[in-house]
Parts: C-alpha cells; structure tokens; sequence
C-alpha cells in the first residue's frame, strides 16, 4: 500500500513548540488552514476546510514533543480511513518532522497530488515556526490546476 | 515497496516545453542542478552533482511530450537501480507532470527527505517554465539539517 513520506527540519523550535503548531487550533489554522475548528483533545475531531472541501481527523495519538496521529474520518473517499503520523525529535538546533499518510488504497492521481501539497504545507509549518508566519489555505501555494 | 509520487501543473506551458526542460542539459540545470553534464539521448547517462554529492541517471525512456524515464546507475546506496518516470499531459492550460520515483527498498529517514525535497525541485521546474527562473542547487530551498 502506497504510502506519502516526507521530512522537514524546523531551526531553532524544540520539539514541544513544533507539537504545539499540531495540537491547537490556533497552531493548526496558522500553517494548514485559517478554517480550522472542533477539538484537538485526544479522540477529538479537528475540522479542516478548504476552499473545494476539507477533512475531519480524529486525533488518534498525543505524545507531547514526540508523536501526533490522526484518522481521517470526513473527507474525500480517497482519504476516509487513512492515517496521519507526525513523529517528532531533536537534531542539533533543529527539531526533526517525519511525516506519514498512509493507508491509500491506490496510487490514484490525487494521491501525487495531495503529496506535493503536504510538503508545501511542511513547509508552511516550518516557515510559521521560524519565521512567525506560515502560508494557510486560502493563501497557500497553488501546485497545479486542481489547487 | 514504497514510492515517491507528486504531480504539479505547468501553467502555459507545453508538453514539448516540459519535456525539453526534462531532457536537455540547459534545461536540468536549469531547476535541478547548475552542475549536470553527461548524455540525456537514450542510453546516455546524465551526471547530476550537489554539493553533498550527486546521482548519475542513465535515460531509458524518452517519448516526446509524453514520457521520460531514469535508471539511477551511481549515488547513494538508497538510489542505484530505483527508477523515476515522469509523465506529461496536457488539462486545458496546464501540462500535468505526474512524477514517480519508485524502487526504493525501506522506507528510511532518508526517503522522506528525498520526497520533500523532490516537492521542491518540482516547484522548481514549474517556477523555470512560468516565469524562467527555477531554483537549481546550490541555490535550492532547504528543508532540514540535511539539506
């Protein structure tokens, strides 16, 4: 099973500063999407939405400065039932992010799709965190005629 | 096995201008690396160099505006004998470049980062064919402690 994998080094956040950007609200809607509502409380479900649509995730894992997982349990069919890994770890002055979304069933079009917008989005996280400000939807980059 | 797979449109470009940026020296070096040489006929083997080190790719497919594909024959351990294959079509005014790097034995730290950084070296093509600058190493976006 095809599975999305990418690595991001933020410089100059510790662990914990990087899991708070997952674990809040306030966090998640300035690097991902400024629509971001409901409850990032273990077996909580965050409401992400887009322009086009959104995602609901279940917050499945919370090891603070280590580990955040989510479900996908409202979305698009493709992404209904899969998995969100974000594992956390110290490198020098950088904290280390392994990213994970497995669980696709196909390697589908959307699925290229959706990786190459998840490393922009690390890349947002990365930005909000060293810089102060991250690129959210509505103003996140467009990759291709789908978004 | 796990793959890589990303997917960005090309806006007012053509197949055939992508495909040129895909198979030319000027045009690799131009959103990959300013230091490539080597063959990119058929056959050939195109030496792409970082400042960290460098892959040597031979070409095994070339259809015009259609399709190119890469054996990696030299880099990293990780690399040698993994295969990337781009694929070119055209939606209303965009060429689609769907993207595949597959062969990869474990899915190591390191495919991560390579996936990331793919990301970006994609945007990099787009941003030489929309507005005739990529951003090629030495000169490429940094997305950890490794590069």
């Amino acid at each position: 099973m095809p599975d999305i994998l990418h690595r991001v080094g933020v410089e100059g956040s510790t662990p914990q500063q990087v899991y708070e950007a997952l674990t809040t609200i306030d966090g998640l809607s300035a690097w991902w999407t400024t629509d971001t509502k409901g409850s990032t409380d273990l077996g909580g479900v965050i409401e992400f939405r887009f322009v086009p649509g959104g995602f609901d995730m279940e917050v499945t894992t919370l090891k603070p400065a280590e580990q955040v997982g989510w479900t996908v349990v409202g979305g698009p069919e493709e992404w209904v039932g899969t998995t969100i890994t974000w594992n956390l770890h110290q490198e020098d002055d950088f904290t280390i992010v392994l990213f994970k979304h497995e669980g696709w069933r196909e390697p589908v079009e959307f699925m290229h799709h959706c990786s190459t917008k998840w490393a922009l989005f690390l890349v947002s996280l990365k930005a909000l965190l060293e810089t102060g400000k991250g690129a959210p939807s509505p103003d996140d980059f467009h990759i291709d005629n789908w978004n």
